[in-house]
């Protein structure tokens, strides 16, 4: 079992060829970026020291560029319900969090509680 | 309670930023297009017996156009899955159908047995 915590990022009112309308809602999840990785050998130990000093100030700067650290948001679910779709499954709107379980052959998306 | 029934369509191999990798799963729904509407006055009967007459070659020429007529595909859900996730979901192929459930508050999507 796999659960993962969507949050709605969009909303849309789309049109199919023949007129029906939906309405488009996407979900993504949240993921921190990982930070440069502090992968340096050990075996001379005044080195070690040196880059145990250095690394809190390459986070940090690392951390200051675009796309260096943080939190980025990766598309898990996107859905196109019909008016009455929608209204069985609840009002969600935009910053709402959405369980995405997996289990058994199955997936169930619902509104968190 | 609503049930759709999706076809997969596309199955494809993408990565976030850190390169992580997912399956995207574009699920679809088969729509028909409605034909021409007969919607003319039967008031004078002779005209109506004309029209009764000439609908079906006007049938036949709007359905040999382009969009004239036949099926379209409505996206109804896409699905990013990491490699595990995918794995508990169960193998789905292009052209399976799979089951989307709207009930509850809660869609749950499952591969048709």
């Amino acid at each position: 079992m796999a659960t993962i915590k969507g949050v709605v990022i969009s909303k849309q009112l789309v049109y199919d060829p023949t007129g029906a309308r939906y309405i488009k809602i996407d979900i993504i999840e949240e993921k921190e970026l990982p930070g440069p990785v502090a992968a340096f050998s050990t075996q001379d130990e005044q080195t070690a020291q040196l880059m145990r000093e250095v690394m809190p100030l390459v986070t940090q700067i690392v951390r200051s560029l675009p796309f260096g650290g943080g939190k980025i948001a990766v598309p898990r679910v996107t859905l196109w319900l019909a008016d009455d779709e929608a209204e069985m499954f609840g009002d969600v709107d935009v910053g709402d969090i959405v369980l995405i379980i997996i289990e058994g052959g199955e997936i169930r998306i619902k509104p968190e509680s």
